[in-house]
């Protein structure tokens, strides 16, 4: 019998919580997304998920679950949030427990980047693959790891910070006093440090704020030599710890979403070669280097999906 | 009931072939090692490895299973042995299967970093531990990945492969192109040449042969300043690595065998400390740094168990 739920996904950002009905993998309706800003502590800001939710529901009668993503550290099992990385106030909330006293429906919990891999995994590009890498390329480098056809979310549900792992032992201090954190190389604002520095290294200066992800792909589009060039660092950069994934896990595929990923070809093209060039045969044979599928509604269409698949509901095409 | 199925363990190493059989986490009997330069090619070396094993199945009736770990690439699923890095010949043998036939036992294959790790997971310091990461320190850098409750082997049977992820992206270049390979950092060579260089820059020049990680130990406990300088840096480079591991998979454990690894407190020492000082506290606090349990019998035992839980004779304590 052919899945019918559906379920109301929670994306909750650093600035925004966005709040959609997700259906097979697709967002099929969505409540204005809610300002963080707005709200003084958490116990505000959920009273008015929960109405948002409520609503949805209303609309959605065969809403069965409610799962919901947060840019931080939780305790999946539990549905805790430990703490969130740029929303104060969010300690020790028991989340899971909460929502689902209020609404009375079965609640997932879990971190952005974690809901984001599931959403590639479950519905998006990695479908039917059991060992993956999804990672999300932004501000920041998140990401998600299955293997045996499972998440994997480790001792204390940390998995996934492919953005924390070195590229350089003598590098770059990163936000966790790890020396070399690809997060440290390949964020937006990273990204267009080094095009701001290489344009003027070239004679042809630049301010940052000329130097984002979008402008480079428009740049080098156009055959802009020193935008190509900042691509393939990037792609260098990011190609050596995606190669250690590889060595260490042998994936079947690795995703690759975000706004950097828009790039595109320009990204994707040096990615592949300076990844291969490092991989044996039994690595790189099988490996596909996919965009993903979903954008900015990979959190709630992910969040969604695992509360239904936690609660048993699970879809099957 | 208690387990009382025996095992024999076949080490397949690069000089010779190790053969003994294994009870509950120890090696009861063995037998002489052979020479794998006496045989022309697999033939005859799988003839004599199945004498062996009659030998002592002879003596040890209740014998149930036997397992084979190979210093290559295997396909563990069919226990195919696609090729030997130091063994010649060994090209798309089906160990398994001939082994199977000719000994009317269950049979697993698998790579000997990977026997390694599952002995130490199922048998050694792993013991009870969903997510850990073993590696074995010598003349390259091997390992194995333990998530979910699982071994890791990933799309081909790659998986584990800690010694070629990277540790600089601009680094040295490794067997497979890989830039940065750990294995080029803290193999046994590579330490010695370490040492040799900073005994030279001391103006304290010692030849590289007399640069062994025995020797560099056995100059650290006498308070020798080189060689604990020699031993910070091993430790810094593989604390990188390891650092990575953690990141992505969020272990409660990893375990450190191999002759490297009998450096003790002089490599685990700072090991940790370099360790701890990268990563935040739900990847550092229950994280436990252990010395493997096995020496050289790893293989032997880790092949024993994995062909006894593989055929479902699993040992229960």
């Amino acid at each position: 019998m052919p899945q019918t739920h559906l379920a109301v996904g929670v994306d909750f950002g650093g600035t925004s919580v966005k709040i959609g009905v997700a259906f097979r993998g697709n967002v099929v309706d969505q409540a204005p997304p809610i300002a963080t800003a707005d709200f003084d502590g958490p116990d505000a800001l959920i009273e008015t998920i929960i109405e948002v939710v409520n609503e949805l529901r209303q609309k959605h009668p065969r809403t069965a679950a409610v799962g919901v993503g947060v840019p931080g550290f939780v305790d999946f099992e539990k549905g805790m949030v430990h703490n969130l990385t740029n929303v104060p106030g969010w300690e020790g909330i028991k989340l899971k427990r909460i929502l689902g006293d209020r609404l009375d429906l079965p609640v997932a919990v879990d971190n952005d980047a974690n809901c984001m891999a599931y959403a590639e995994w479950k519905r998006g590009a990695g479908r039917g693959l059991d060992n993956l890498i999804a990672i999300t390329l932004g501000t920041g480098v998140g990401g998600g790891v299955v293997a045996n056809g499972a998440m994997v979310r480790g001792a204390r549900f940390g998995a996934g910070e492919v953005g924390q792992m070195s590229i350089d032992y003598q590098g770059v201090r990163g936000t966790y006093g790890n020396l070399g954190a690809l997060e440290e190389y390949v964020g937006n604002q990273q990204i267009a440090e080094m095009a701001h520095q290489a344009y003027e290294a070239a004679g042809e200066p630049r301010s940052e704020s000329n130097c984002t992800p979008a402008e480079l792909s428009r740049l080098a589009r156009q055959g802009d030599a020193v935008a190509l060039e900042v691509w393939d660092r990037v792609a260098t950069k990011l190609a050596s710890a995606l190669m250690s994934c590889c060595w260490l896990l042998n994936p079947h595929a690795i995703i690759i979403g975000g706004g950097v990923a828009k790039a595109g070809e320009l990204l994707f093209g040096p990615l592949t070669s300076h990844l291969y060039a490092q991989l044996s045969p039994p690595f790189k044979d099988h490996l596909m280097i996919l965009p993903a599928r979903f954008g900015n509604e990979a959190g709630m269409i992910g969040a969604a999906a695992l509360s239904l698949d936690s609660a048993g509901m699970t879809y099957r095409p």
